[in-house]
């Protein structure tokens, strides 16, 4: 039976090329004990790898704060267990609109760092003021980013106007900051992704981990072709 | 009984207000036969007063066309029976992204030159062209206008934009124009209560009629504090 | 290009107008850490100039009490950092039902003031008793008020009834309180968002500040025409 | 085994006091064919006996006028088929708006009716104009009815007001009547269940036949009690 | 003005009806500190009149239970506050299917009972073990009561079985008891709307009070016909 | 790299047993056009095989009459086009309320006849009168059937009721007959979720089919047992 | 009367069936005081029977340790109090993704084997890595089960591949596990009741007693035609 | 003011990147008339431009057949008017389940081209059977696309699996196809945004337009660093 033969083929290959991929392991802590995540920072660190933990509680990083080989971003509740990755492969630009978004945006940064992004950050960006928006825009049209990643909560109207400006991917992420008719981010995510500009595609509410994984996946793209893979 | 006293009062007050208060009476033709639709606009104006009829059909515009003092507007489904009033009473801009949002922009018009308001129109003025917001905003500003009626549809992101520059009250119509998670304009209606410029209330979904009223409820406020009320 | 000129004096003009376009500088306080909250009281008041700050928690607003030139709202968890504006531009009723809606018609209350408005507050008025309306629409039409704010909750009655009556524009403020069928307010927006009475317009659940600035848009139109600005 | 003898006495009770207890037969036309209709009609007469047939569509209707012994109410899409019931057993208000809501009104009635309630009809009653409330509530109260059914779109305030000044049982009705946020009636069923008038119960949306029975068992209950049961 | 006239009137009988028509006055105590509770309690003893205070913390019961004439049931989280009113009225059946629904039931007993119903329960009936409506059902027929309030939290066909077999008049509560697609109560709210059994009415969510309230009405319509009033 | 061997393995096994492991190829007819669904029950019948048409529209069935080895059921708009199996695996009883209900249970019980089941009907069993179940029962327990299907739609509470009394698995599927808070079938769906009898699944609304698939599995894992397997 | 005969001789069997049907007495511990807990678990264990208790809290579970015949699962927060039943009717497979999920399947497992079943457990099942699939599936083949629980959370397609592949009833358990557009597992379980296999049937959210129950049936169906029924 | 400056020179930087962002000019017919369409057709090849039509109805693409330079494909509901581009810039792999989602497919396969992409089409993929998901996995390794777009229908569980498998960006579309719970596409929608495999974006619901375009971003983003621009 050939299908199943080359199956086997491709999953072995698929297992070889999973390490270079890009598509971090992380563990989503949430619901887990202090214990767990102490347990499963010792193993990866003792087995000389690494991982992102997400969504950590406060008590869970004051634990790992104790650990060599972690670094912790508190505002982001995300921490780097072992070694970060060194090799560069592009760029990107996060964007939200002020303090409420920025957990999310840190979980982004941090990820995308984690990958091997430059990650380019403007955290006072909101569609309120549009001359907010003006040095983003030149930023990252002078540093050539690839991809731009927009946070943001309430009317979710900022992916749509930066997304009409540049001519990269824009990866939406909406924030379940607000109240009212927020409904924990989902009002935020209909309009993002009801957007009219086209280039605008959206990952769940508040999770800037995967938007910065599929940033790294359009980088990664485009090494790929430059003969870099 | 004092209280009482002071409301018969207050009715009787209000009923010769209400007159000049600007609300219209209007007839929701929806669920209306051609039938009922014709006796109606002729009863208003063989008693020589006028009305506007909303959300028309097909039929029935074809019908009213033959009266004589009606105006039928195709686009906005809407027809003013009997004399227009001729009192001026202030300036809206009545700003739309484009073809699918026009309907409801003209119902809008329509009923505010209906109340007595001059009516500027800017129908292609969108988020994701910035430049396209540019003229409008000069002319807002020129024109000194009372209010701005913003209708939209998709990510609904229009109305912050053009609150955040504006400085007169933003009346926001969300319109049902979209598909997938757009819910029949729930998903527009949302972003625009979310907004993140103050300075914006909204009225139902495709409400232009509602929106053009409360537009000159608020040239009428002006109106009366100059002394001629 | 001269589009592109317009815009940038359109731009220069904005930021000029917008210090007294009424729009006031609030913080919302919500996710904030009470040194955050100080700190901004610190600056606003070194810097000479004022704010509001919005949704304090308890502990936020014991914290702020200790500073001079802040006057803290408990009921309506507002702050008035620095000096209030002493032009008066206009008045506004607030009318609520009672008890539960009281938080948000103080914060409607405060931010009117600190813009420039004098409220009327009416704290007592519910569609389950008609003759505790008739006081407040006396007095409406008595005081001569540009506006009126009506928070509810529940069935959200209370604007249509009082839009019936009035002729100036309503600005209904949904509330959160309820239970059962109530989905956090949204129940209640939706009933007034379907108004049978023209001339109402609505904002977000608890948006009691957002009200007060669209009021004082409403008052500020008013006296641009009569030649204050 | 005691209790199932119990129950099986219970049931024969029951079906012999289903007969006299008021709650219809009724026939629920829709999807159902036209012959579908007249075989029902047919053998009910047949039989001698009564029922109801309520949602009729246009071709229905038509066919059913063409049978003696049946009275089709266009309006209400409702038809009795047999012998109307001549024993009187007490009186119901039926409220409603205005021309939308009328078709539920007409099924109210019409089950009313059959039932032996005297229904006095109220169908030009909207809380935007509050003298318009005055006349029924007199009525009502002058012609001693056992119940009121409010009918009502929109935003469903009708039933809190009536509610605050009668003092017997309001049967809310919603209608689906509306656009927008009305959800097909599921926003004002929402405003209705949060009346913040005590008194009031609910049933479906449009459901005028299921508002009537309930009334009519409301009455029975007084009847009982005055010995006639 | 004729019809202002009379509406003074009828206000004026609406005041002194009210007295008796048997709406409590009733506080709601979420929201309102043990104080405010206790200083509601001290006035309305002191004044000689009594009132119902529903949804107690447990706080406020512990403080309530100090004064003298204050009732708490603490599974109805409610307190009779003054004198029980001694008239009686009629009767109500109060049915629900185990420990999780008890407090709503408590709620529409001890409400009950203030009103002048005399309240029989049923506290272990559900639609699971059909045996167990065997009891309830033969006691609602020798009681005669005079309504029936069926309290069912999960999938709500209790008041469909229910109606199916008795002939009064059938109020559904619904309760926020249950999980995932429970959503609050709203499922089995929904269910209760669409019985297909007619004779059911519904009120909100957990709201015993309100049930109660509508079975004193249906009473006094009873009463009211024998003459009583 | 065994895992992936052993899947090759099974993945044979699985194209073995996948065809006598009673899952139907069935097509579902919406959405495709007269011409499609001709050519392929052609195609079934000249290869020898057989399959079920699910969800025909009128116009696919009269064209489907016309061929040789095809059987259509209007009611529940579906065909069995080639060759029923002959082989016997055991019963299912097949309940609905009436009516509207039928088309499902139609499907239901084409889609099990064809899977070797022998089916049971049941059309006039519903909650509002208890003594239309009795019939059902008794013949359920001396068929000894595997397993239950119940078709419910409105509130929903059969699957409930019947499943407190049988003792083999209840498979329910919602329907979405009714209206208002119906919502398609979803507020039935979300009642019998939650029903209070265990032994209750769900399959989605209107899927007669998938239910009967379902039951064909039941039944299979017992012949599996007894060892015709 | 026949039919009721036949009721009362039915309800008769159904006592005695009810014994052995294999549908456990359980107690929702939701709700309940430590107190109750103890009270309902000593009275089991003093009548000689048994039960499962479930949903406990931490409070309750320390509780119940302390006494004999209660074995507890703190992951599953399920005890079993009293004996375990002896005799074994079947096998089911219990697959989930991973520790958030694992408290459902616990409590799954835990009733599983109350009621007579082996349970074979897969906790590290998820779509994302298809080798991770290839062992529980040569296992449930090799194991014979008579059925598959399948418990995930997010985007639910667990089910859809393992009913995709095995040829036994798939019992799907969405999970509440998630953020975002999860819904509280509303999102889940939609996705599920659409999978596109057929032989998935869905309980209540979190509800891993339900699908136990349901599978021990499924296995007492093959029973009782293999002859001890 | 240097901000604005730098703002009108990204304006006009943007304007003229604009034309060769790949972002193209797309109509939306929906709502528009035959009329229109043709006129916007004429003007386009007119002007030597070109552009895409989407959402085209059978009469709008049966009057645009008659044109030159223009291509209609009827199951996309989609027309290139005038000449496609002939740079060549990436790869996309397109998968979809089966004929329902083949519309949305054939939308972002022309829209894929005509912005110079190859688009390798799988049409026949499904996660209810493994099998077909080898050949497409190993046509997208063997191809080396730059990203992967995959459409899905019902429980949407498909970009999951691919996600897990491929290394390139997966841009998911969910599509309206299904019954019962689908919600329009919205449970599909929800199911991919929860995906457990990271590397997934969505768009919105049918979206195979926008799904293209945010692919050729992708493409060109790899273009613009190897220098092409």
């Amino acid at each position: 039976m050939r299908k199943t033969d080359s199956f086997e083929e491709l999953v072995k290959l698929d297992l070889e090329r999973y390490e270079r991929a890009g598509k971090p392991e992380a563990v989503y802590a949430e619901g887990k004990s202090v214990e767990d995540i102490l347990a499963i920072a010792h193993k990866v660190i003792s087995e000389g790898k690494s991982t992102l933990i997400t969504r950590l509680t406060r008590d869970q990083m004051e634990a790992l704060k104790f650990l060599d080989k972690v670094e912790v971003n508190e505002r982001g509740r995300i921490a780097v267990v072992g070694e970060k990755r060194q090799e560069k492969i592009g760029k990107v630009a996060v964007l939200c609109a002020g303090t409420s978004d920025t957990p999310v945006a840190e979980e982004a940064v941090v990820t995308a760092e984690y990958l091997g992004l430059e990650a380019i950050k403007f955290y006072d960006v909101g569609v309120a003021g549009l001359h907010r928006i003006i040095e983003p825009i030149r930023r990252i049209r002078e540093e050539n980013v690839d991809s731009v990643i927009v946070i943001a909560g309430m009317e979710g109207a900022l992916p749509s106007v930066i997304a009409g400006i540049v001519d990269v991917p824009v990866i939406a992420v909406p924030t379940s900051v607000g109240y009212g008719v927020n409904l924990g981010g989902i009002s935020t995510l209909f309009a993002m992704l009801q957007s009219c500009s086209s280039g605008v595609a959206v990952v769940n509410i508040d999770n800037g981990f995967g938007a910065a994984v599929f940033a790294s996946l359009i980088s990664r793209v485009k090494m790929k072709t430059s003969g870099k893979h």
